[in-house]
């Protein structure tokens, strides 16, 4: 099988490494805007070669999209101009609504599996790429009856080698869901690097002396912009009812706090302790 | 040197590997309220026996306190009564303002060193106890001027067998920087899992699909009420000012993304991200 990676950062070269593992590519193809990151994912092995978007249509029969979720909604209407019956395009988008409202109607709607694979890190580019970085984890498949059953036979056949397991789901489901497990994480986490940032700078709460458990809650506040700012677009009604939700959940823990109500606390810590067994 | 450790949990307990381990203990004493966990440090070879806290006060070169906050208040001022003035008692608490108040005029006070070592994991008692726990990690050293320089040799002593790089600060600086670079990370953590365990009753958000980037913002939110409500009831006020300064950042961040602000949007992200700098 002829596979075309789009997109050589974090995830698009993390498949290929694993797909490569796998021996399921004849060939591994990239396409990657950016010059450096093309040369760089070469020299790493990631793909074969790097080729222009029209070369990888023309050779390949199965494209993933790992680009940031704007990106993908500017190329996925293209590459379904262009695909043929016998080919495969699959997304890796952290968002799904929008795009799938997006090509609803579009007459080789059939040939595309909406994906998003649960995982990641907070780095970008290929030297970010990971080996097994999927393996366990969940893939989410979205919208699957507007989708042809070999197409989707084929991208459960990748998403196997890499060792995803999968969870089925329409595409507004997905993004309610995706707000409060991903995209909510994201935005705690930045908004508590800007307060200690904001303290930082009155001289306090270094956060060199930190512990491992402060690294490991503002760990996604490293993530790009490019990444998620067109995520918060796309995702931005079901974001903003999250933020709503933490928001009030983190009053309520002010207001016990505050009233020196320490029952209360306690019960609060104790239901959000449950996590433990959620997990 | 005999030591005693006081509290055989996750850090008392870790702090006994890491000192058998350095050699540095000729007898290894734990004292410890629950007899299970009492048994269980002894069968895990923490310590070589559990006796009462008498005995250890009677036979101990260096006492180390690694109960809950509220355990040691109620503890350090009865410790430091019966004090020899070739003793040493050092708390492990993660506050340490008001436990300095409540010693402060103390006619042993200088047998009394106040430490809270930066490290720790979301789990708790006996089993807990990891081996380099403290490797590499920071230990913030608090109001050393009221300690004897003895006493404060023997602890430095004691925290650089286990790996510690030494901080020094006065206990208010203290309460004030751990509120934000520990505290408000667990807050933030207990807010976000009970934030997704409300969706998770409506049927979304089912948190074992989440990828790791998830896991690590909730870890903390595993932590338990015993060891948490003592400490923020302690440092109440940082903690209250803190919520509310990572409250302001995050409807910061919200009113951008009602309004369609992505480049405001764009600019927090990528404020958030120079956390990458300054860890």
């Amino acid at each position: 099988m002829n596979i075309s990676i789009i997109g050589l950062g974090l995830i698009g070269g993390s498949f290929a490494k694993d797909l490569r593992k796998a021996g399921l590519a004849t060939e591994l193809l990239g396409v990657e805007a950016s010059p450096a990151h093309a040369e760089r994912a070469v020299q790493l092995g990631l793909v074969d070669r790097a080729v222009p978007l029209e070369e990888a249509l023309r050779l390949s029969d199965v494209l993933l999209l790992a680009v940031p979720v704007d990106a993908i909604e500017t190329l996925l209407p293209k590459v379904l101009d262009a695909v043929r019956p016998t080919q495969t395009v699959i997304d890796l988008g952290s968002t799904k609504f929008q795009l799938a409202e997006s090509v609803r109607n579009h007459p080789n709607r059939e040939r595309y599996v909406a994906a998003h694979p649960m995982a990641g890190t907070e780095n970008a580019g290929p030297d970010a790429a990971l080996e097994g970085l999927f393996r366990g984890k969940t893939v989410l498949l979205c919208d699957l009856e507007w989708s042809a059953p070999d197409a989707c036979k084929t991208a459960l056949e990748l998403f196997h080698a890499v060792g995803l397991k999968f969870e089925f789901m329409n595409s507004d489901q997905h993004d309610r869901h995706a707000a409060y497990v991903s995209h909510l994480s994201h935005v705690a986490a930045y908004a508590l690097s800007l307060a200690v940032q904001t303290e930082e700078k009155a001289g306090y709460a270094v956060p060199r002396l930190a512990g491992g458990g402060f690294a490991s809650t503002v760990r996604l506040a490293k993530s790009s912009p490019e990444m998620w700012v067109p995520i918060f677009k796309q995702n931005r009604e079901h974001v903003l009812r999250a933020i709503d939700a933490f928001s009030e959940r983190l009053q309520e823990f002010r207001r016990a706090l505050d009233a020196n109500d320490y029952a209360k606390l306690e019960t609060l810590i104790r239901d959000a302790n449950h996590i433990r067994d959620l997990l």
